[in-house]
């Protein structure tokens, strides 16, 4: 801490008076609190807090007294957080989505509470007073104004809601964050509890509805830390066949769709989620023959960013950032260039059902595996183990114009089929899942009745290795199940999951 | 058919010129069409031409000819229309929603393709071509004007995108419908394919948004028949004690949750499905404490009614009635005093996601069965079989304030339990349930994890009869699964459909 960052980064007196060490703002946070973070898939995450948090709970936890929270994000975060926090035993109860694999470790030996929320529906959700008052946030931002707003990082995720609902703030102010950020965000200030909500006008996917900054009430500022502590941004793999060839098959469908005017040229607002297969999918955009797209998404990754900069895509408004670090360094050198193109909004704005609909999105998400009716798992191991949580995929696959499931058709090195007669769980049900996409093919649902889609994913995703018992099974269901509109044989509809548990292998 | 009704009832010339006998109008349909019918829950519903076409559809199988169409409404219809297109075997896609036994059981043997999907999506993916080219509308209303436009009739459903999309239009004026009518519609013309749509301006369930009548084009119209027939409106049973018990638990805890500060006073605006154990629930805040209560549903059923006519009900907000014969006799007779207070509107804003988030609905929904974890069943018997449809239940569940699901603790005499340990079929997942009631309790799901939710349906929701086994699976589950967010033993978790199925009682 020097007085000459914090002249930089914190313009506020108020907020400069509250200055202080990690270790002394974690002290303000007590055994049974719950804790509102920001930070949204490694982006925009407080780095020095939770660390210092998570000391003060070995200590205790050392010392016999008990020392929980409940913490509360925007979506996954960070190995200084979600894994310092879990490494600690110090969380009560989690929510809405992680991918920390000492976070999920916790989990499924049943020693953490995990609550897999849509991400659009935390703000409200904590609003309604659902999980109880919110006592603490800790909020990661690029700065403060002469005028006391917040400068937003790289996520928005709920932070809004955190600051407006907490009874006490700690702001983590982070000066390895770009100040080219300051004016890049839109933070909506116009949403409300029912019978009090009004239409959110916005109608293209770029549009500013709201404001460069969160609002904060100083009274409520307790600590201010200072940190230059880079985002965990990790690379993405080079797209590798499987996701190529699913990639391929994307871009096939969408071009006949357009040939059938199903769709306008230019496509309609994409929202893609966060992975290897996604940008695979993205480079493919990049590579084809759409101009002047939008996106309209969660998290801006790497493919997305290659879009902006090849002209593709004329715009992006996500959430957060999730790009590797030489994609991001590239972007923030030449951020004037971006800075009318790019958007950060909160997520419930980002992934707001009203919006989502409106606009008519192109939702492409990944899975766990489908079964042959079309419902999809998106977060359960096995049925009983969760991976990482449903995020936002429920969100747009729910209310967008088009919503595509992918993934590679087999796992574990070909022992699991991620086709199966039916599903160990259900995230997205037969009515809410419209296209279906592995390295074999792609099986558009719309239209077709449960058994003209079993029919098809069969054929079209599921792999060659296990093509024959899937069809195998689906007319022996016909032959013997007691309906014909979705054929089951109960007895023998997970024994493919159980066969795995039980030898390694489906 | 008589010149003065045609006087009374048909006010535009080219309609009149256009009056011809069901017979011949049904002639003006042909084998492979796509066939667009109005009606939703038994009413508004074309009672003539259908029954003219099966008996075409009759005579061409006895003729060895093929005569099938695909056949699509606002949601179900009647014997007159659904039964006698099932009972000829004319129909060869059926889509969104029916409850007809003749049509249930072509669909479980495999005779008839069922796409049943979300309400709010029909008009949509009609729009977007998904299921080929709407041949020829087939719309009961109540009367055609002086300047040629339609007055709805007691439904409106996907009307107004039949008579838009269709090729050729038959029109059926009923004159057993009521002349009031006219006025109490209201059609909302600003829809629109993305990316060109807009914010929908309705902020209060009682908002006009649209106008009085549907436009049609005249030179579409190649047939009108006249009808004087009564809409299938059947009785509802007498509230018996389960359903009464079910009201019970949900008017304490709404009352908890407006004491709690998480309602205002007179509650949100309220949805309810169909039936005897709604109608208890209505009837249930009928005699309750709450006051200036509105309602934005798909269905204006007698429970709503009462509500309406002691004044507890200011307005409602609806696609359709499904009243008893006394009820809406009661109704028509005093419809003045009513029709500044009853709006019907298309299906696709009844049961629109951003009209349900907006003003942030109370979603009551019954169901077939539930899984300790919260997943909903409300389409499938023994996961193979379909019952009705998902209806608008997913349009409401996704995004209402509050979702609810309601049923029984057990069905057959109590051989089958409603709480179950997974559910053989999943409409509603974990991540959209809040609240499931039976006659035993209320279990509010909110905020829970799966474990905790498990151990909470059970206490609360399951028949005693159960609960032990019930316990006993989730203890052996959490001893013996692979992980312990959402412990199952895959092997057993259908079983006890299994057991049904195999012993007649689970």
């Amino acid at each position: 801490m020097t007085t000459s960052t914090a002249t930089t980064r914190i313009l506020h007196p108020a907020f400069r008076a509250k200055l202080m060490s990690a270790d002394a703002a974690a002290a303000l946070i007590h055994d049974g609190d719950n804790v509102g973070m920001s930070g949204f898939t490694g982006a925009g995450y407080p780095k020095a807090v939770p660390q210092a948090l998570a000391r003060r709970m070995d200590e205790a936890h050392a010392a016999g007294r008990p020392f929980r929270i409940g913490m509360w994000t925007g979506a996954s975060t960070a190995p200084e957080l979600d894994g310092a926090l879990a490494r600690a035993n110090g969380v009560d109860m989690r929510m809405p989505y992680q991918s920390d694999p000492a976070c999920r470790e916790r989990i499924n030996k049943g020693e953490m509470e995990y609550i897999d929320i849509h991400l659009s529906h935390v703000a409200q959700y904590v609003w309604f007073g659902l999980f109880g008052k919110l006592n603490t946030a800790v909020i990661e931002v690029a700065g403060i104004t002469e005028d006391g707003h917040l400068i937003p990082s790289s996520s928005v995720g709920n932070n809004k809601t955190w600051l407006d609902q907490a009874d006490q703030i700690i702001l983590e102010v982070n000066s390895w964050q770009n100040p080219g950020l300051e004016g890049l965000h839109d933070i909506y200030y116009g949403t409300a509890l029912p019978p009090h909500r009004k239409p959110i006008m916005l109608t293209q996917p770029q549009e500013r509805i709201g404001e460069a900054y969160f609002r904060v009430d100083p009274a409520k500022v307790v600590a201010v830390v200072e940190t230059n502590h880079p985002d965990r941004n990790s690379g993405y793999a080079e797209p590798d066949e499987n996701s190529q060839a699913i990639a391929r098959h994307l871009m096939d469908f969408l071009q006949q769709e357009v040939a059938k005017g199903h769709l306008p040229p230019e496509l309609l607002p994409i929202q893609s989620g966060v992975g290897n297969i996604a940008n695979a999918v993205l480079q493919g955009l990049n590579e084809g023959p759409f101009e002047n797209l939008t996106a309209f998404t969660e998290v801006l990754q790497d493919g997305m960013f290659e879009m902006l900069k090849s002209g593709k895509l004329k715009s992006a408004s996500a959430t957060a950032f999730s790009l590797s670090p030489h994609v991001l360094e590239e972007l923030l050198q030449d951020l004037p260039r971006y800075r009318d193109r790019i958007l950060l909004r909160p997520q419930e704005i980002s992934n707001h059902p009203e919006l989502i609909r409106r606009l008519g999105l192109i939702a492409m998400n990944g899975m766990i595996e489908a079964d042959i009716y079309g419902n999809v798992n998106s977060t359960h191991v096995m049925g009983s183990s969760i991976m990482n949580g449903i995020g936002g995929s429920g969100d747009f696959a729910r209310n967008a114009y088009l919503s595509i499931f992918m993934t590679p058709s087999t796992a574990k090195g070909g022992r699991i089929s991620c086709l199966v007669p039916m599903v160990s769980h259900v995230d997205h049900t037969e009515h809410d899942v419209q296209v279906i996409v592995t390295e074999q093919g792609l099986a558009d649902l719309r239209g077709l009745s449960p058994r003209q889609r079993a029919r098809l994913i069969i054929e079209r995703c599921a792999h060659p290795e296990f093509r024959p018992a899937l069809l195998d099974y689906l007319q022996r269901a016909e032959a013997g199940a007691p309906g014909l509109h979705t054929p089951h044989l109960l007895q023998e509809a997970l024994s493919w999951h159980s066969r795995y548990l039980a030898e390694g292998h489906m």
